[in-house]
């Protein structure tokens, strides 16, 4: 087997490589860094509306008040001062398939749906509905769409949708979540929005990243977001009044099993 | 107690508050998310020279090859494919104390110095000298300065101080660090780079960071970094053929125990 | 909504109460701690039987020489010296469903077909086949069968069947696994081992494990593993060497996108 | 460099050796996982004495109700439900240096107050007096002293302590803790008591354990506990009525920026 490559960055006494980039000379204090993100994830600098959807992305996945990702970042932050990456890294891993996996999951969907409609021929909305009345009207959620907080519409996505198409990037993906969202409202009653995940899956896609790349970009934005809770939380502790509370909030009773013995 | 507070977000059904600003109308698609970090970390957003250099920063720490972090990130990835935010969070612990401590660590020591100085009104260079001569001289290394692969200079500092002094944003830290650094050479003959550790806390504290925040902010270069490894690993994996060999890279012996009994 | 309530533990003054026992009085230095670890997750203590399979299993699924995740802990100690925590849990992070995911998709199949041969009536020989021809002459991977190096036998395997079956414990799961092994051969002609986490699972599931908590039990093993890597790393590391030949072993080459723009 | 060594664990087709043990023959089934945890970090099988007290050590540490580390485990959880193994990660990583670091930190306090009265022959009563008077009465906190819920003794340390003079294994660092205890309170009137983290650290020590290895021991105690409460989480959920409270119980605000731009 021959050697692996590797094509992130390397480094020689007085030259960084970054992507196929000089690091000082051509992307430090030149290229701004979200951009320098996608250049990292991607393998290549964005294009102009490639930037402004890949940092608008970003920007919608950052931070959405205190959720259990941000709550798990400040705690250990209260346990681990002294290990600032500890409690970036528990508020990443709390970005996980309820709020990354749909990411993928949807992307997922709206190719399966995409390909479907083009290998067979069949017009997308006939292949959305049969998948909608398999799938739903069984129970089966949906992943990019509704959200506990944002019932109606989530805001992120009007604010992605929009861009996406001023800047003309709105294709196919955009196209296929929004006849899904109002498939699924003609069949089951339900009117749900579209959800950011499902919005940055769409936007994404129809720029072209790949499925499988999606939560990798994402988690770079849950970092963000969990570092600011983490400086936060060491400069202004929240977590020590909530332990503090927390007998009370959810109080101990002696446990019945999980399972008994066999025989 | 009162109820503590956070600043960092909120949202209602149609609208998300992040640090005070409208997500949607005023960040998404309007603020590159170089700043919203920024934001994020420090409270309000950038301006055009912290714009700059903040972004410039992220951009040094974020990749320097194939490091522990990047190996352990891709190792995880390789066990755990479902789950990108766990590879993605390894990557980030390995950024502690040898990597990222030396951020916090140089911040301290400079403000200590600097501090020192104005309260004793003793010259800065016998402050920076005595303790050269106490620390130094006695075997204890100096964070930020040397490195195993930028023996001469490191060319993140090079270009760090050239941005700070560009934009008239060099200061006291950065001079401090200067001083350090010849003052090293001086007593002991070792002629030490300023490191990219030792630069980005400079130009973060002329900033006005304070040095706590430090780690949290390069923490978020870390995860960039480290979910390019991760996007890379699960495209094109480098870890089999690692592990295909590492009983031969690291073979196995008998242990010996790594203490005896007592008595 | 009520108060949740948890029954893992609570602490006053002066006592503490795990899973319903007085710690310090009835648990530390009473029950050893393979047999703590059993009642902190299925909240009651093992019976004999139980136990011995229980810190069986745990014994098996600890370590297994230098594999991703002890490499990623090992690395991460050489990063993080000063966090210890935070490389046991990276070592633990790189056990997901490579490794650990196939312990519960294992158990999640060997119920499903149990289940249906309960309900169905049919024989389970006849539901097994059914199973294979369906799923693996199609392709895909049994979870539970296989192993790279324990290409015949999987020594676990053999251990923890003999005790199973020496305790009276081999139930309906340690069969239909076996039942499963031989169908696979018998229609692919290949002859693929029972592996170490088809043999936790099953031995597991016909003590009563529910398929959710095996992953618990199992990440517990791994933490110990990792610590054990872990405490010989910050000994006698062996990571240095590596990290030094890494752009020998894994060479950089500059990247192809891993998308094109799109039009 | 001659090829580092590793002494963990190895595999061949038919047999796994962990620590120079045959996994399968000697150990499955045959050594509890209590010890065989002891073998994975020390090296060696533990004497009846050190089986005793390192299984207490383990079982004193796993769990003591909703801590920081268990919360947040929980949570990640509830997001991460696809991989426990984030969550038992997670877990582990809140076990810093608030928790575990006092661990280490009153190993190395314990010897060098030992060590600098075998060096300079004063009597170890002067010797702690001595640092009593420079640390505490400076406002300095005592590694292994004092408990915010266990006020005048921790239930822990009198198991602890108990078993080790019951077994012969008290020595010098039970002893030299306890001397800290009383001159802290000669010296301060405060009366603290010797916590968890001081007893285990005391015990350990006169078993001969390095301090730098307390740390790793203690992690797989942590991990156990995490394991304990995730599994409890995903069969029973406890975060979803916290977090729907959460922003009642930690409400937002806008931000005062962390620092203000210089100049």
């Amino acid at each position: 087997m021959s050697a692996p490559r590797q094509s992130m960055g390397v480094a020689s006494a007085d030259r960084i490589v970054v992507r196929g980039h000089d690091l000082c000379r051509d992307l430090a204090g030149v290229v701004p860094f979200g951009d320098v993100v996608f250049l990292q994830i991607v393998g290549r600098l964005p294009s102009t509306p490639e930037s402004t959807i890949g940092n608008a992305v970003l920007t919608c996945l950052m931070e959405h008040g205190m959720t259990a990702g941000a709550l798990a970042a400040r705690l250990t932050a209260a346990g681990s001062p002294e290990a600032v990456q500890a409690a970036v890294a528990a508020g990443v891993l709390g970005a996980g398939s309820v709020f990354l996996g749909a990411l993928e999951d949807c992307a997922v969907l709206l190719g399966t749906l995409h390909d479907g409609h083009v290998r067979t021929k069949a017009p997308l909305p006939e292949i959305v509905r049969t998948w909608v009345r398999r799938t739903v009207c069984d129970g089966g959620r949906v992943p990019g769409l509704g959200h506990p907080i944002h019932r109606d519409q989530d805001p992120r996505t009007i604010r992605l949708f929009e861009l996406a198409t001023e800047l003309g990037a709105a294709g196919d993906a955009l196209h296929t979540i929004t006849l899904l969202r109002d498939t699924v409202e003609e069949e089951t009653g339900r009117s749900l929005p579209i959800n950011a995940d499902g919005a940055c899956a769409a936007v994404l896609l129809d720029l072209g990243f790949p499925p499988q790349l999606l939560r990798c970009y994402a988690a770079v934005a849950r970092a963000a977001g969990a570092a600011g809770h983490v400086a936060e939380e060491i400069t202004r502790p929240t977590t020590p009044l909530l332990l503090s509370r927390i007998d009370e909030l959810v109080p101990y009773e002696d446990p019945s099993p999980l399972f008994e013995e066999q025989r």
